[in-house]
């Protein structure tokens, strides 16, 4: 089925304790797209870049059927561009530099080639501009996921809170839960913020796995414990991807279909931070992806006996 | 099957952000033996009170079938005492008091009533009375957990390896196995702890779940998400005890039995929580108990279906 990615397709440099990168290509929607292309076909990408971009990354994006028609390239301008640096941990990081170069007047554009979305992925940008794609469609699509973060709910909360109204999946972290709702407890937080308009809400936990809630249910799935975790920059995107382009391709939006959605992107995810940047995740085998789902049921599967007290039984 | 359970019986006085406790009833053998009364019947307690322990709670380790024949009444000595405030995040706390009392001189004695003990579940202690109640036994029992923390680590490391080369399972949390093995990444810790001489190793993760591993295997078992936590006091307690005591009940010490044992300890120590000190897990019905562990099963419960790309299928 139809699937559209809007985000940032950009330059990283990413400093960790293992090692230290110039600059390599990176971005929300770069990390989305390829996910996705591992289940669905034919994705296709709204971003815009400036002309220092590679060639051969977009010839890559076109060999793994993703469309880029919506990747706009500004003549004379240059590539958004980030740089971090990890903490020994990995969970924290400071940013060192950050050129927004074409995104400060970035206007998404939605081709007329993308009228049929169905399913929209709506990456890590300013909440007018994800606003703007919305309501760019002629037709709504089938099911609208957004990603956010914190720097958008400390400076444009009401902007955020008007896209978070039209969309059916939220995707955040622990962190950006308890920001938006108030509530440190979780389970209350996701009960706020499933008022405010969504359908789903995914709390992401880094190394401490994903929660998925709608109001009756709630879904767990693990981050399957690695050896090392190399970089952590994409792993949220490579998520993201994975889940969207695992429900595009299966055409079904339940409950179901959005607890695999969230193993398959588990499972990616896990290849992502495994390497710096893209370097994993660019060229994975369906062997080598089949396999990690199966560490996945794996790590959680138990069986249901349960001999209460001995007498009982 | 016969269930020995060595720790302390002792008063704790709790703040947390949603109230402060007079003295009540703590210890970790109170909650080891509580929850595993569960499970099976006629589990032992080894540990020491003063005369100022309530002769109620004795009677009531009596009415749960738990022998108290090795809890030691020690006269004119006053029983362990603890004081612990929380913080708002409920993941850290201060230790406000603690006054050692009968636990200074503690010689944990087994009676020979006993010496049949197929399961012994050593709660956190200094380590030599741990490796002392294992060396106190004629036949080593069938199987052997640990728990301990990283006081232990700090003041007494090389009598807590002597102890942990003698067991079977050692139950600690993420930090504690990072600090005995010098290993961030908790995969590798593993690794390092399992050459020590346990067989298995559970990583609690408190809301974050558990690891079980063993040298082959990786299990993971999530923490429900609460609408609120009212005292974490005793949770990993709690979980020890569902988890021996689901063992001893069904027998067999199996990668599978631990896994659901796991699950079981897991299950109760969500009750636990709930309330002050040992107020919820005391009157559990097996009805709530089962309703849990349906809960847990249906949390991480997804269907293996995984179609790659498109064409693929």
């Amino acid at each position: 089925m139809s699937l559209v990615n809007v985000g940032t397709v950009a330059f990283d440099a990413i400093e960790t304790p293992f090692g230290k990168t110039d600059k390599i290509i990176g971005g929300a929607c770069t990390y989305i797209s390829l996910a996705a292309s591992y289940f669905t076909k034919g994705a296709k990408i709204i971003s815009v870049v400036g002309d220092d971009f590679p060639k051969e990354t977009i010839d890559m994006f076109s060999e793994k059927g993703i469309s880029t028609e919506g990747l706009q390239i500004k003549e004379g301008e240059k590539t958004f561009f980030w740089s971090g640096k990890y903490h020994n941990d990995m969970n924290t990081r400071d940013t060192l530099d950050t050129q927004l170069n074409v995104l400060e007047n970035f206007n998404p554009v939605v081709p007329d080639s993308y009228q049929d979305c169905e399913f929209l992925m709506l990456g890590n940008l300013a909440p007018t501009a994800q606003l703007q794609v919305i309501n760019s469609f002629e037709n709504r699509p089938k099911l609208i996921v957004l990603d956010t973060m914190n720097f958008w709910m400390e400076i444009a909360m009401a902007d955020l809170k008007k896209v978070i109204k039209e969309i059916d999946v939220l995707t955040i972290n622990d962190e950006e839960a308890r920001l938006l709702s108030g509530e440190y407890s979780l389970r209350k937080a996701a009960r706020i913020i499933l008022e405010m308009g969504p359908k789903y809400l995914i709390i992401k936990k880094g190394e401490h796995g994903a929660l998925l809630f709608d109001k009756e249910n709630i879904f767990f799935a693990p981050a399957l414990p690695l050896e090392e975790v190399f970089d952590p920059t994409g792993a949220g995107d490579t998520f993201a991807g994975g889940f969207i382009g695992y429900l595009a391709a299966s055409g079904e939006v339940s409950w179901e279909s959005m607890k695999s959605g969230i193993i398959m992107g588990s499972a990616l995810a896990s290849f992502t931070v495994e390497k710096f940047g893209i370097e994993r995740l660019r060229d994975l085998t369906m062997g080598e992806i089949a396999d990690r789902i199966g560490q996945f049921a794996e790590l959680t599967n138990f069986k249901m006996e349960y001999p209460l007290v001995e007498e009982n039984r």
